[in-house]
């Protein structure tokens, strides 16, 4: 049923992204901004449309604000797999944008799927009341920027510089940032999107995130390459402070399954017709590791 | 009288910008934030200034829009600088970002630039009116991205590539986008603000972007690198097509001339009122070269 789901919104978020960029100049940019967006789960934009059909928002309407989260998630991706950040030659199992073309067109490339991502959102079948649009852009500029994402990232090449391990809290707070926000923001954009409290929704996000971290970290440590489409053990080995390495392998899975109860717990005003955001919650931790 | 406009404006948009960075956490990427949008003419957001004062927009509110068209300007700036693209040391006689820091710090800044610049346009106090802020939003995604200053970008890139030189209409085209697009933008903010048609100050804008890169290439051969603040000749170094390779260095000046009489052209609408960009456009040709 969460495959089907899963499935169906990538598909909706394809088409937009198809509409999107079928009128851009054809060349290595815009092919690479195709290349960077295409695959994945699509987990954030998932969170965008489930969320907006648990407020009545047309899915037609809150495709468009999952376009802008996968957009905006994309582009990260590719400047964090440049070689002056992550050095990553492969992003779910393919060669990244640097490695298939070149660096300055990755650079070029996540700039470009940056700013898609505010197009996205400005357009007025995302939402019909400009209102709610601009509130949508307020809150991705904060959760991406200099007080969500880009933080996070800055966090994490400080805690590289510190010489020191970072502490559970301080690795706590650079993942809310870093990873957090954006996951944060696709859980409340369908209450935003309907002009309803996104409270709820964001305190699922808040734990939902945070469980998503801590079984990467697992999964990094229990996986292999074949299966996560990406080098393993390379956390580890770069001498990062991660759950796995705080908390032990086996108190990492705890806590991780701790923060999925409380995700579910959350969702509690939402009743049955909340039971894909439980399913994805529990498949956060069951993921094959 | 335009040096103190300029610096007036200046001003308002430092303002903004402490306000804009003072709430963000301390650290090497807001530092360079805060760098990198430091100094030069800030010519765009005067444009945006100057041509909200033409159509009765209180300054306070332009300033947010301003303040948007600097950042996004100056992403673009930190990016283009970056090793893997144009290679530059220098920037307004001052280290470059990732010279200054290095490359990742430079990355991210770009990142929380162009962020931000769609954060200053999202604020109520740009303008009250949601509407216009969707409109400044949509047409500066626009102008940013893959149909506007990214597409000059890769289309530089291609023609470095191409192995042959660009034509004349190539190069305007090109130019057209990778640094046409935002001054118009600038130029077509006041009128948008207002809710005014911008046809008029989009025409001007339009000879007056072409005008400014004419010059630029004029400049990159006749100046020396202590008054421009860069590497002198290094565009003709590196074989790219210039307007004076094109035109020789009087066809250049000549073209750059005519432009700057369609520039002002089409300003007649608004007057003596506009003397300020009459000056503005006279200003880019008489820039000590």
């Amino acid at each position: 049923m969460l495959d089907t789901a899963l499935a169906g919104a990538a598909e909706r978020i394809q088409s937009c992204l198809d509409t999107a960029l079928a009128e851009a100049e054809p060349g290595p940019v815009t092919d690479g901004m195709a290349y960077a967006t295409r695959g994945g789960k699509r987990l954030r934009g998932f969170l965008v449309l489930e969320t907006a059909r648990l407020h009545g928002v047309p899915a037609g309407q809150a495709a468009w604000a999952a376009t802008s989260i996968e957009t905006l998630h994309a582009y990260s991706l590719v400047h964090d797999d440049l070689p002056c950040m992550d050095d990553d030659d492969l992003r779910r199992g393919q060669p990244t944008v640097h490695v298939k073309w070149d660096e300055a067109t990755a650079v070029l490339v996540g700039d470009a799927l940056q700013t898609l991502a505010f197009a996205c959102l400005a357009r007025p079948d995302c939402a019909p009341d400009p209102a709610r649009r601009i509130d949508l852009i307020a809150s991705l500029a904060r959760a991406a920027g200099i007080h969500g994402m880009v933080l996070g990232q800055a966090q994490d090449m400080e805690a590289g510089r510190a010489g020191r391990p970072l502490t559970l809290d301080e690795v706590i707070g650079l993942q809310r940032n870093k990873t957090g926000a954006l996951i944060r923001w696709s859980a409340e954009a369908g209450p935003r999107l309907a002009g309803a409290d996104p409270a709820a929704l964001g305190a699922y996000a808040h734990a939902l995130g945070l469980a998503f971290q801590i079984a990467d970290d697992v999964q990094d440590v229990e996986g292999d390459a074949a299966e996560t489409g990406k080098r393993v053990g390379k956390d580890e080995g770069a001498g990062k402070a991660t759950f796995v390495g705080l908390l032990g392998l086996d108190g990492a899975k705890a806590r991780a399954a701790a923060l999925v109860d409380e995700a579910i717990a959350a969702l509690a005003p939402y009743g049955h017709r909340a039971e894909t955001l439980r399913q994805v919650a529990r498949f956060v931790i069951a993921r094959k590791s």
